[in-house]
């Protein structure tokens, strides 16, 4: 159901998330935002600052996938070292890009900018600005990698900016029904509307509310009528349990 | 200064995380307990509900690390793929586990058990079972790799059940000061102090706080001494740049 979607996997550059210091809040922004563009997030990882880890991460997902989108390390500092990277992942030479660095000149005061600020300006030879409205120093597009910044009012910013110029196919549309059972006793009857509706992804996902289980049913399709059809056979599933329907939209 | 510290992958292993319904919460979680059993996560990955993408994956992170972790698709209901999955991965057969069996005849009524239910008892030849305290159906590790349920709450019970044979190396320990001073003014003076310090990491990570740019500073070593070195340098360096000091701890 999805042939006609492009993919796309995000690489989580940062120590800080793999400490635990910080948690990531940029996979389910980009997961909700390609979703409404068309395009099928695969794949995510999350490595360190470095070099090799990097390298191996985007050579592989750039390889497989129509988009590879990346955030974290663009900034001045010794450990920001993802621009310098990804050059190097594509035998890219970093230069000082004129509009670049005429973009930090702006923002910064003149007695303000010095040579770590201005290494925000070095981009790979070849690649193309992506805007970032709120701190200036400004991500890029290398062949089908989109380097953006881990801050995540700043990624936000920049992958809206983008996210006009990204090819969708066609949207897939979800319908989420939640209910009072547990998925125990609905998974052979579930497994039957699956696979008799082979168009339709049906998602079931236990959860705990006010110390019970119930489960969140979500079916996903590009096909709005296979998909209403499957949602009203799950409505009639769950009644048949005698269970309550929590949600359903 | 990671050379006596075991390592560890985290998969994360659902639909739900890459369509943007679900915010995981489980890298998180792992990082910090790993954290503080002295292990080191270097590496996590998000895939679909798809058996080449998990295959892939988790042999290429049990090949490298001492450890995986795994999170996700291990209920009773068709998207359930995991167990099944890591057997095919590692040549195991899947046979159902007397124990496993057991502990869930125990925690439903004799009407409540089905088939799709005792498919939670199949586990894979040789693995050992990890104790599921919420609902019964277990985990289990086979060689280097950890597998639990992706329902937070139920993973964090699975973790915290087995974090005592989870064999760390020397903590990882970390101070971070927080200041209002934007990185670019202090980034060569920082790259100074992280090359004058090789055994401490310093990570420098933007905030936006009430509309203004802020910089966290964090430390992390195994050595307390070069520790405390480290932060005092950087409280020098903020007190030098007129800034204020938010958070030091």
């Amino acid at each position: 159901m999805h042939n006609l979607q492009p993919t796309a996997a995000l690489l989580i550059i940062g120590n800080e998330i793999l400490s635990g210091r910080t948690q990531d809040a940029n996979l389910n922004y980009l997961a909700k935002t390609l979703g409404k563009l068309g395009v099928r997030l695969v794949e995510c990882r999350v490595v360190s600052d470095n070099e090799n880890a990097i390298i191996e991460a985007v050579q592989s997902l750039s390889g497989r996938n129509d988009y590879v989108f990346t955030s974290g390390g663009i900034g001045p500092t010794h450990d920001d070292i993802t621009t310098a990277t990804i050059a190097k992942a594509f035998g890219k030479k970093l230069l000082r890009h004129p509009e670049a660095e005429a973009r930090l000149r702006k923002h910064y005061k003149p007695e303000d900018i010095n040579a770590a600020r201005l290494k925000m300006a070095d981009i790979p030879e070849g690649a193309e600005l992506i805007d970032n409205p709120v701190s200036a120093a400004p991500g890029f597009i290398l062949e089908n990698v989109y380097v953006m910044a881990g801050v995540p009012r700043i990624m936000q910013a920049m992958l809206d900016g983008v996210s006009a110029r990204i090819k969708g196919g066609a949207v897939t549309l979800s319908r989420t029904i939640s209910a009072t059972v547990t998925e125990g006793y609905i998974a052979a009857e579930l497994t039957a509307i699956q696979e008799a509706n082979p168009n339709v992804e049906i998602g079931s996902y236990p959860f705990i509310r006010d110390g019970k289980l119930g489960v969140s049913l979500v079916c996903r399709s590009t096909d709005v009528a296979a998909l209403d059809k499957v949602a009203q056979e799950l409505r009639a599933l769950i009644s048949k349990h005698n269970a309550q329907i929590l949600e359903d939209n």
